[in-house]
């Protein structure tokens, strides 16, 4: 597909209203089917990958053209949808073990983000229903469609909801050194990992919109991003995504984190989730376990922002939460070069679970969730109903 | 130069004899000048650059051909032994002056490592007491290359006693489950940073003496090497010269520690140091500080290995000690491939302090100091005279 460029903002507000202009088309759907900006070439590359089957849009998903937890869960209700449209069975009693072949490819990509598998559970729920009542396939189809289009427009209305409660959470200013003569003098040192931002999603961001909305609502940040090996999401995506915005970002390796915590530069860490169980215990990009640790270390809140859809009170606690291990050549190579020794052992889980009570808050569309968290997301669930 | 092979025992034992067979040559002194393994290269390249002159030994140092604060001690003895050969001076009182510009040089490789000055402040004294005794400078060039030879081999002897000090102190054997079948069951899991082995001295190596020596005691170990982001020391040198020695070893990222800990796979750490103050404060690889902090977390023994030439009782804490910050292209760029996005912010501190609470015991060639380490080391101190 053709390089891209910033769309114009008359051609954003095209794609999706939204009151925030400068939108990154992570995953748009087209006619001729899902268009994801290819984040695998991300910050040197700005190209679209168009999968037209649903087949493609689970490659996607599992080369990482396509990453983020909320993003992976919309993805998939959009390659269920392409699938769906694909079909060219005659009813929607003969496209039914067609439906669940597709669920069924679309949920071995990637086993721990459980948005992956909650949209597959709304589009399972939804095609038991219209199929059940005797809906015609076409009308079934157009329903498929129009409910990911819903899942696509609620991402974004939660992660601006996440981004109005988690704003209130950071600090006005840094306390900071007054003869420090550094750019980021005053500003708020907010460390994140990975990339939980509009990349990550259908746009805005879940630790990324909490930093956007507190910069909206006149607070000085001063992010600075973990890379995140081996993978590299911080180096090559929060970076870019940050920049877009004009919000100023320094990128540290991750072994960089505690010396900066000490010397007083970071007032707070914001990260995202793959999956957090109903006690509290959050899988998130591997690395976020040491950070976690590091802020408690230096008395620095600790905050997780994710979709309510990310919570699994179904998993009791992160010992259940399934860890993918990645192929090794993500971390023995970078861009065709090797980086290690034929034949030396290697590790690479994608993920690690922090444990309940090293996270200061979880910031959800819902409201702000505190320890312990057994109680407070059971609470929240019954008051939303 | 010719690209470098495993040297066969024999040759191995011509450059320099030792009891420990596997010698990986690197820095030797040559009738031509000094040749060192350029560990910029390595693992996918065993070339030597050979430095004829002693500003070619200063870029050789600066351009990190070769690292490690021991080895970059002996390379500065080298450097001036070298220096003062290829004088053109014709007495010692006009070479005088020469030998300061040449010192001054070196002093201006890397401010971190006090290694570096250590060194040159030996062969400063040495000068100065030939110099100031009317010896020729014929005799005073063969007594500074004496010199430099006299730290290279007690640069080992050292490391083969801080091994032999070390090995006691890791665990016989892992406390594993037995139902676990990877090839690690029963193996003592042992987690270093960057590179402190054979190729950050003139051999055998601090931390991973410590590692040599338990194995060479009967003691199974599995070592997890932190790749050590952005020079990647861990990935490319720790993996390369434990594998030439056949000792198990996995490479992990560095943002990896934690949940191996906490996985039980980590019975012990053991790191090298670049410069330790009088009160025990510990500067080394940037990142040694989080993964102190992490052992520190699971309660897992964090030990560092360095000559008493690292320990730099005029330094009163770590607060003291120079950071030494390096290119940031070396965070940008992997192997001429970019990373980040252009105009991103970027850190690039190439070491960090570990405060003194954080480390269980330091390994020397004198024994092991325990703390508090005002106390321990001045008490060594008066002990060895």
């Amino acid at each position: 597909m053709k390089m891209f460029s910033w769309l114009p903002v008359s051609a954003c507000a095209r794609v999706e209203k939204v009151h925030w202009q400068c939108m990154i088309p992570t995953l748009t759907w087209t006619e001729d089917g899902v268009r994801f900006l290819d984040q695998t070439k991300l910050p040197l590359e700005e190209s679209y990958v168009l999968a037209t089957t649903y087949e493609q849009v689970a490659d996607v998903i599992v080369t990482m053209v396509v990453r983020g937890a909320p993003a992976i869960g919309v993805s998939t209700a959009y390659g269920i949808a392409l699938g769906a449209m694909r079909s060219q069975a005659e009813s929607a009693e003969r496209f039914a073990p067609e439906f669940e072949k597709i669920c069924a490819r679309l949920a071995a990509t990637r086993p721990t983000a459980v948005n992956l598998f909650w949209a597959i559970d709304r589009m399972k729920k939804l095609f038991a229903t219209l199929a059940g009542s005797g809906k015609p396939l076409d009308e079934i189809q157009q329903r498929l469609l129009a409910e990911a289009h819903a899942m696509y427009k609620e991402d974004i209305a939660a992660c601006k909801a996440m981004g109005a409660h988690g704003a209130a959470l950071l600090p006005q200013e840094s306390p900071g050194d007054p003869a420090d003569r550094s750019s980021s003098v005053g500003s708020v040192g907010v460390l994140t990992h990975c990339n939980a931002g509009a990349l990550a999603t259908c746009g805005y961001g879940t630790a990324l919109g909490v930093i956007r909305a507190a910069v909206e609502r006149g607070k000085r940040i001063h992010v600075y991003a973990d890379e995140t090996r081996p993978f590299l999401q911080g180096a090559r995506l929060t970076a870019w995504e940050l920049m877009a915005d004009g919000i100023p970002t320094t990128v540290i390796c991750d072994n960089m984190a505690a010396s900066l915590m000490r010397a007083g530069k970071i007032q707070a860490v914001v990260v995202g989730a793959d999956r957090i169980a109903a006690n509290g215990d959050t899988a998130n990009k591997i690395g976020t376990y040491n950070v976690a640790i590091l802020a408690k270390e230096h008395s620095i809140p600790f905050y997780v922002a994710a979709p309510w859809s990310t919570i699994d009170r179904a998993t009791p606690t992160g010992e259940a939460i399934p860890i993918e291990e990645r192929p090794h050549s993500e971390v023995t190579h970078h861009a065709g070069t090797q980086l290690t020794p034929n034949g030396v052992g290697i590790c690479n889980p994608a993920f690690d679970v922090t444990p309940a009570n090293y996270v200061t808050a979880i910031i959800t569309e819902r409201g702000v969730l505190r320890a312990p968290y057994t109680d407070s997301l059971r609470e929240m669930e019954l008051v939303a109903g």
